[in-house]
């Protein structure tokens, strides 16, 4: 069989070995070289480039739930967390109703993690994403599995990085408990200063004139109706709009296309993260959706 | 008709109006959003996302011999040299006897500096390349317009930057002759230093043990027998090797492969330009065959 392995960023490292390993097994086997950002990012093109008969697709949990054009295999990377260090940290957060979220690498561990506030005389909450495939898996664009609980004092999340957690858009705290150090820091001050940028990128975006719309063709990220529809939404409002398409948007190819004033983004929406690298204001659709209602507000009746 | 317009980065500031102005005939416009490096990459993969009717490419003239999955007007963009800082140019150039080359922004001045030469005396030789679509013009991978003639006493290419002009090998001296200014210089010193690298790449190769051979999926480089013989070739040397496919080669994405120690480049000869960006040596597949009988030499028969 012909294989393509893909792998994200951090495991690329151990590559070789599973190469080596679908090798002995008889199979003819790629690997993909692209950057790998997600479960939304499956290397599609390439394996049809190869003619590959499948993908096997490292470290991230099913995503995708059209249909598609070969064979899919995720295959999950787990880490350990350190339970005994997360215990000393929960010890450390006074809220007593916690909704509790983990990325794919310890979301085996995630019944263990919530044992831990029960010993603790904490009421856990845990939750099933709208894109996540696993209870309680917070991803970069869906963090519903712990902020859909009202009742819920704060937000937890294991895990290593700032980039899961500040995705979280909830006036609760939202503490970060890193899995091996058992560090934990509350980033609500973060997240909300993350928020306050969005206003100044729609304040900015008011005053433009030439949008483009970023379409990215990774699998996941694909959303043609919606460019078309920001495009005439833009246009409607009498702005220029025009759509890009391309796999991933690089600053520094997109500063080349230098008359458009703004981005639109309905790629992965932590793209717009990146607004300093881009150089330019990247509104979100909801953002878009946003700055059109000022606009219309602004507009003499 | 749906249409996905392609720019290189030097155009890419002049897409607005172009997209506009197809918008005005009643099209469907998409612009790419990737890099373009030359008329080998042609937006394929973006096209088929958005089921394009056809790709209309700018600033390259055709290249690919392949049959294509859809229509693909390829639309030259010339700028003209100023023919008379051309003639003061040549002045300087005491040879005679002139292979002369120009890239496809010049091309259509191709007569007219033929002709300055000849004013001035000299014998002016044009070829066509293997793989360029024009006499006379120099490609990247591609330079045989001008090294195919013996009597040539030197090279003369007008153009801009150096990059066409340094990946001509021949031990003649060759001219680069600005197409605005008129300023010339003889680079043959900075072509010889260019290929004593490629010595020095060979020379740190022998000691390596795993190879990673670079498949691009652009549809002008895409080589996958070529990368399976040089698989092939190295495993029957003792060395390791794995293919890795992908649009564009990062070096910051392949550095995190970090047990290869080597790379083959299949896809467009000069990314060995770049090694040190890459940050390990880079074997163009000639490099490979000079490298592995080399390790036939060294072996105890």
């Amino acid at each position: 069989m012909r294989i393509l392995l893909q792998f994200p960023e951090g495991l690329k490292k151990e590559a070789l070995k599973h190469a080596e390993r679908y090798g002995r097994e008889g199979h003819e086997v790629f690997l993909s070289g692209s950057a790998c950002y997600g479960a939304c990012d499956l290397a599609l093109d390439e394996a049809k480039a190869i003619k590959a008969d499948k993908i096997v697709h490292f470290g991230h949990a099913p995503f995708l739930r059209s249909k598609l054009p070969l064979e899919v295999e995720y295959v999950e990377y787990h880490i350990d967390a350190n339970l005994e260090a997360v215990k000393r940290a929960v010890k450390e957060i006074k809220e007593s109703k916690i909704a509790l979220g983990t990325t794919v690498q310890h979301i085996h561990q995630l019944g263990g993690m919530r044992r831990i506030f029960e010993s603790l005389g904490k009421r856990v909450f845990t939750g099933k994403g709208a894109l996540a495939y696993h209870e309680g898996q917070v991803l970069g664009c869906d963090s519903a599995a712990v902020t859909q609980f009202e009742e819920a004092e704060a937000i937890v999340i294991v895990g290593d990085g700032m980039f899961h957690a500040m995705g979280i858009m909830s006036g609760k705290p939202v503490y970060v408990i890193h899995p091996q150090s058992g560090a934990v820091r509350n980033i609500a001050k973060e997240i909300e200063k993350y928020g306050k940028r969005r206003k100044g990128a729609i304040a900015k975006a008011l005053e433009c004139g030439r949008f483009a719309i970023l379409l990215s063709t990774k699998p996941g990220q694909f959303h043609p109706e919606l460019a078309k529809k920001m495009k005439r939404g833009l246009e409607g409002a009498g702005k220029t709009a025009e759509i890009i398409v391309a796999n991933e948007f690089s600053p520094n190819t997109l500063a080349n296309f230098t008359e458009f004033e703004c981005y639109v983004n309905t790629a992965c929406p932590r793209i717009a993260d990146d607004s300093e690298a881009f150089g330019k204001p990247i509104l979100n659709p909801d953002m878009v959706a946003e700055m059109l209602q000022m606009l219309r507000g602004l507009r003499p009746k």
